[in-house]
């Protein structure tokens, strides 16, 4: 009797935002970067994908939903991470020949986010993260995060770090196939778990430009993004880790702003520019100087990723200070949760209240988050036991 | 008896936008620039200062009048420029005895703008520039335009190019003293009097950050900018001087557009951040990008200087269709004057007017000009018979 049994499992993945910016591929089929990058891992408590992934002998064909919305399945993406988890479930088969056949069945995917997609609020990496972490753990397979971030590097660049919690970086590598591009934990989330995120969000429209065509533009036609990726990056690679290693939140910010602002440098030096920050973004830059200038040290960093949204980086023993210049401006929208009651508006003396002023009808949500963990396995399946997305 | 006489001379002198940009300097003593730089002359109809110097054994000390308001002249600036013409002019002196001795007088500058002071409009390059070029025809010098640059140079960077009428290359020099940092003509606005110049006038704020401090920061702290200087404007200065040499303007459409970003994205790639560039600014590149698309090549090119204010270069003959695209969203703003009634509003099929909607309400100006001459001595002067402003 043929096996018609529905197999299934379910994760949840990270957010991360890197602080070393990745921006631009030297191999486009096999997402390997021209530089490596950096990131720290957001909490799933306020950003996270949520992913089922189910085989079955009876599935006709691969499938894949997002917030409930059918997906092209047939992108080079989204094959390359079915393809080689297969790879690694049949040579499981092979060994153990009691085990299912699982690696000749049609999947199901079905992926929720708690977040809007695709405003550069890095749903991509969160989603193929989740992806590959699912279908590895439906397939049993014992392969490391690294190992297992080799496959999701493929689905989409960034979503090779989403694979660990805490500090991240993603290793360029150097070999053709992309056997060393690998994605490494620097420090686990405990190692600096106070280490917070105020994320502004400025518009959740989708983006003008799509970073793998942006990337790509920059590449081809900047004149200034090889020495960044050659010269600059390792550089602050090394450095980035180091302040991380000693807990050093001044040598973290002035890294993290100053490698966001190098990444829109090489947007601008491309042909046509591609523009991510606007003015409010830019408001933005100029109140966390403010905020730091008053402070007399960097408490606080700004990083844009591709798209207007700020974050900021701070410490949670300076919250009242980062989140008290920002709630007189932006309480009206929703994110403030509990601290709605527990933060205090507070304006230093000294401090260029006007400099705010843009926040208040550019910033339309926040987030307020931390440092997190990687992905964790959930028993809440998204698939109902016909094998399709549950009813909301 | 003394010599009470007041000797005049009166000179106009013209603006220039850099189309391969200075930004940096070597040496802030004599502004020495870290790269070479090229400019089109503006025409003096529309963008010019007006200047008239005196000297007299009566003045009792130097004195500078900027519209009419008296300036400080204790300037490093401004001494170097009048130390270096008097130096000159005593040199005529000890030649030939029977000239008065000005080279021993005080000096009153009046100097007029037609044109807002300091808002990215390269008022201090032809100020410094009708400034020299006064003083040496005052002094009765016969020192050439370039050799006068030198001077020029010492008083604002881009004056030096403003010696010169058309397409004029400021080359950077490497002597310590700055002797072989000078101003040549690439082309008179004669091997090219086609070029048009239709300029956007963003904003007439006083800018936020002064070039001066800028681009000591950007030396200072981006990680891009030595490569800029070192690697990529050397290219870039001779493929410049080809395109004009052959009026090639997609060549000069693609240069300029390319050197202009580069420098905003050093100035963003710079601690803190400087944005010279809005969200107008930047409508202003995508409705450029539209026109040379539906055109199918580069009929029109944008630069932005240390302001947000879009300088667009285009050719005569495609006036219509520059133009055209820009007048129903600016026709309400002063500067159109005669061409109010002959350029007609033409949004060609296939064009995304959209993009244009924000210069309704962003462009407070506009000033329609072209390639022009240098400075011209003039009869007409600022000065009155007791050696102080006219009044008005």
């Amino acid at each position: 009797m043929a096996d018609s049994k529905i197999y299934t499992a379910s994760t949840t993945a990270p957010v991360n935002i890197a602080v070393i910016k990745y921006w631009g591929k030297r191999d486009t089929k096999l997402n390997l970067p021209t530089n490596s990058s950096l990131s720290v891992t957001l909490s799933q408590s306020d950003l996270r994908t949520h992913t089922s992934a189910a085989c079955s002998s009876i599935f006709t064909e691969n499938r894949l939903y997002l917030n409930r919305e059918p997906q092209d399945v047939s992108g080079a993406r989204q094959q390359a991470c079915f393809r080689e988890l297969r790879v690694l479930r049949a040579a499981l088969e092979a060994a153990d020949p009691t085990l299912p056949k699982l690696s000749t069945y049609n999947v199901h995917i079905v992926s929720e986010n708690n977040f809007p997609t695709a405003a550069g609020l890095a749903s991509s990496a969160a989603g193929f993260a989740a992806l590959v972490r699912a279908l590895a753990d439906l397939y049993c397979l014992q392969n490391t995060p690294t190992e297992l971030s080799r496959i999701a590097r493929q689905g989409s660049g960034s979503a090779c770090r989403s694979l660990f919690g805490g500090y991240v970086a993603w290793e360029q590598g150097h070999a053709a196939d992309g056997s060393d591009s690998l994605a490494v934990q620097v420090a686990p989330a405990s190692h600096w778990p106070g280490m917070r995120a105020a994320i502004l969000v400025v518009s959740a429209a989708k983006k003008d430009v799509s970073s793998t065509s942006g990337m790509q533009a920059t590449v081809a036609t900047s004149g200034l993004f090889r020495h960044r990726a050659e010269v600059v990056v390792p550089a602050r690679m090394e450095a980035m880790k180091a302040a991380i290693q000693k807990r050093n939140f001044e040598a973290f910010a002035e890294l993290t702003m100053a490698d966001s602002n190098q990444f829109h440098a090489v947007c601008l030096d491309t042909l046509p520019p591609i523009f991510y920050l606007n003015d409010v973004s830019r408001a933005a830059i100029r109140v966390v100087e403010e905020i730091n200038r008053v402070a007399g040290k960097s408490i606080a960093a700004y990083t844009f990723d591709a798209g207007p949204n700020c974050v900021i980086y701070y410490e949670q023993e300076n919250e009242a200070a980062i989140l008290g210049v920002l709630k007189p401006y932006t309480s009206g929208v929703s994110g403030w949760g509990d601290r709605r009651e527990t933060v205090h508006a507070r304006i230093p003396e000294g401090f260029n209240a006007a400099l705010c002023e843009p926040l208040k009808e550019g910033v339309s949500r926040v987030i307020l988050t931390g440092v997190g963990e990687g992905p964790v396995k959930t028993e809440e399946s998204l698939i109902g036991a016909d094998g399709l997305p549950l009813a909301l």
